[in-house]
């Protein structure tokens, strides 16, 4: 039976898996200053249209959000969030570990809008209050809502009006491009610093970080953290297969649409899903029982939260990896459970 | 004209002067290791009835808030606050500045309840997300409310129930001890933490931190964030000054006797005073012309936020130092703005 | 031209990329939970000899460091270090990042002595100083020297007489296990932590670390600083891999056969090498023309120091990937730079 | 008996006690924005004829200096001191507390020199290392000497050339400028930023920081480290007392003048004082017997350390308050002693 827990639940696309394959023998610097990470960074370049762009590779995601944040603030300035992001609620501290806050800022949909972000600073005037210096959004949102353009550039003119910078947590950015309406030289226009998600679009893992303007003493801070990979040219191989032709997008695709085809299945069963996603996470809200016996039968989602005394709402994800026969399998099951 | 902006806008009361006074040619040890700190800290164990607390003097409440919780939780773990609470909105980050979470939970009344407490711990259950470890009370709270001892007990227990630190936050505890139904020895038995606040009640300065159980490496704690004062005795003279009779007490009734007398002035010119607050901060609702008149005559206190279009609701705050008579000549002065 | 620059150069050992390639479409949880993971946990501590041994999967050695001082310390608590660790002076500050000191001491070859670290504690007796808590050592040292197990009994024994915990930096532990005589067991036995580094013999990347008793909070410091794989099982499965059967030890033995192949080689030339180091860095001192025809010829390598105006010292180190004939070539061409 | 334990064993100068006495009853706002506290600021200003400077009032050394060391340095910066300087051996880690590492100097007579300097910066080259980015340096230092005009001028010109900054901690500036040659306008133009400190020389405690540049964000940091103290017309008050007189001065003349009678009178009896001090702590070597005979009369004074088997170095300290008759008592009795 399928796991519908997680986009990384695998190890790599193929493609990527390849690459490291064929790259293996070759001897590099390490530490990221390699040939092959400097080629994966002109990509990078190239294809956000900003070639005076500061491309670090990272880890992972909660690694790249902490960093991110503490180089660009200083100890007394505090990041803007939506209450359900992911630096204010599924990082054990990592923010608040560096010395800053996260003000959480209510949403119903996981996104921010300048009214929100509005509200926070004339809180916080004077040096009794943390200064807000920074907003945290990610795309897709934590629950697979999206951004337009529309919105990341209001989002935009409202930091620029109260001198705040703008991080976009791209972990599943994938997703986003693949769905929305926002191209990687937006983001990279409309942004301070956001981030090409690897780890969850068919890397074995890794982030690309894009900051706007150079940021010449990141990498003390990436070091000082334990976060400069030894072997920095596995980030670099793993991102040029990926970004060097389709691969991350067409990835990305197939994790969207066989979620909306889950997404269309499970509305056709007549069960709802009240968070409105157009991307590879998907939150039907079933009976109790339905979910126990999808369990029964080896099925794997994360239970979200219990609805009512009857009802849980569960997510269900699909990757690059998802067969589109686990789909169909998970959908005739579950009607089975009527 | 008189200020009402706050409780320590004046220098210390007389009997702590001369104290100060008095024992200044005594040569002593610094760091709070001499027999005056010593003796102060004995009848503090004797006024709370806690032979086994351990007592520490600090020079004032952001640096006791941030040393109790950076002291007794683990790097990963978090405490919960109303979101009114001081180390949630008033410290510019001093709490996260340790590397700990606040876990802000919204409260009508400044005050937390065990259903609000409860609400926390299950939402933060696996190593993805902090784990709450303390809870942080205030009494009084930052808007004047009162805990009884009914509701401390109810907090200790749902504490204990889930394995939480209580501590208390006593900046304001004069005032709570003067118009509560908790004595010191309830503070005491209840709390694994709180202090005896010095500097808003007669001190020039000072917290007096008194510790259920032994912590036998706090002053390591205080060292290491510059909090362990070098005539460490100046704490102790003061709080024997303040407790070794009724001296504290008295400040304090003063205090709550004539913010109640601005209270009910107030109300009797028909202004609402939406806080019902027991103790020395009282928070009228003014028409905006009356409080610009004030200000022009040249009373002064905090301006709260605006009510709405034509309405802002001001803080008066008395103090051991305020006389009746500066209270009697303000409630005419409001008369007048009618 | 070959690189002696450092011991990842290249990627992995092909045994650990098989076996990455081989898993990559079994599905399952993230973060080091997964099966894979488990397997090799208890593999670790079976070939350690300890079944009550707590083994944690991370990527790089900054990260294992930073992680277990801060874990295993109280915040006013500090590590000893010879003053060539790691810790000390190449990690950016990593250790004092969380808040701790290092106190370095003095070492002529890397190693720290109980003489070393009994003058220590002495000097830091009360609350105006941190208190030594834990000794950090590394084995192969950043110098490439070794411990034997007396030296590491002898250390033990003066920690546990002073309260002290004894840490051991494993990032070169292959090695030191192919050429000392201390066994996983000795180090299991002898040390509260210490780990198997495997990013420098033949993992992609990876430090597993072993804690001699249960840290049943060790994941909730992980996530905070960013160090818990998402897709935790890269790391079980390079570990299975390597440990399984001899590859680990016999990738660390042709390490240390060919730098010695190295060492004696350059002795023969007539060339000192003033560090006695077995394993598989080596520091030569060449001529300074030597020197630049060897990187003219496109050999590349760490320059160490400069000895005298016309002498310096250089590193050469070998790998698990390091072909004989590399090593060969190296030696002629040296012999032709006379 | 006397004690010469310290520089801070009694209360205040009367004359500060007499100023605070007069203000008591002023009400002023909290935390240093009063008027008393803006006048000193002025005064300071004038007195370092250096108009644009900014100056912040705290309470106590450890604090001052990590506040300086943390707002001035980015995370991955160090600080370079003396290995006897205070923010390297008796402050707890405070430094390292704020992230930041302190690079230790070894120097013979407690002060730095260019020389010593110039060999940190380019052993700290690239982004495994810290950044060296501030010298620091007390006057008079840790074990009494005083730097000249000449040196000081030196180090700047040091600092300048490598980029880095120069702070002077002033806990003992009162004593350091009654002995030495350079004033408090030198002091202001040669560093970054240095205190004039209160707590050692006549205030009940305090430290009068002088940053040569506007800080605009220093509040912010003081208050988020529970520095900012709630009645900080306190501060402003004792340094007015001080400095708007000779009574700083003459405060420190006393001392220091006491402390040489104390060196001349201990020189004649025959003893070694190895220590070079020109100021008011003074080292002097005893027999052991005689050590123990002074203790047991009932003088106090620090033991340095055992210099032999049967000697040991002392400190003796005068301050402001040292009457001359305990010198001459102490040294008729330590006479008696042979």
């Amino acid at each position: 039976m399928y796991s519908f827990r997680n986009d990384y639940s695998e190890g790599a696309h193929p493609k990527v898996l390849k690459a490291l394959t064929e790259t293996n023998f070759q001897q590099t610097r390490g530490y990221g200053l390699d040939p092959l990470c400097q080629k994966t960074r002109d990509l990078i370049r190239s294809l956000c249209a900003a070639p005076d762009a500061d491309v670090h590779f990272l880890v992972g995601g909660t690694q790249t959000n902490l960093l991110v944040i503490e180089s660009m603030l200083k100890p007394y300035e505090a990041v803007i969030s939506a209450h359900t992001g992911h630096v204010n609620v599924h990082e054990t501290g990592a923010i608040e570990g560096t010395g800053h806050k996260v003000i959480a800022v209510p949403s119903p949909d996981g996104k921010l809008t300048p009214a929100m972000i509005e509200s926070v600073p004339e809180l916080h005037s004077d040096e009794h209050q943390v200064k807000p210096a920074m907003v945290y959004v990610s795309n897709t949102t934590e629950i697979g809502t999206v951004y337009s353009k529309a919105e990341l550039q209001a989002l935009r003119q409202c930091c620029g009006k109260h001198g705040l910078l703008l991080f976009l947590d791209g972990a599943r950015l994938g997703p986003a491009l693949a769905c929305g309406d926002l191209t990687l030289p937006d983001y990279a226009a409309l942004t301070d610093a956001f981030y090409i998600g690897g780890t969850k679009n068919g890397a074995l893992f890794g982030e690309a970080l894009v900051f706007a303007k150079p940021r010449p003493d990141f990498r003390w801070h990436m070091k000082r953290r334990g976060a400069m990979l030894a072997k920095g040219r596995l980030l670099g191989v793993q991102f040029q297969a990926l970004l060097e032709d389709e691969t991350y997008l067409e990835a990305a695709r197939h994790a969207n649409a066989l979620a909306l085809r889950l997404r269309d299945g499970v509305a056709a069963l007549g069960y709802p899903l009240p968070v409105e996603s157009p991307s590879n996470q998907q939150f039907p809200v079933l009976p109790n029982e339905a979910v126990t016996k999808l369990q029964d039968m080896g099925y794997e989602f994360e239970v979200d939260h219990a609805v009512d005394a009857g009802h849980t709402m569960i997510r269900l994800v699909a990757s690059w990896a998802t067969p589109e026969q686990a789909v169909e399998d998970f959908l005739r099951d579950l009607a089975s459970c009527k």
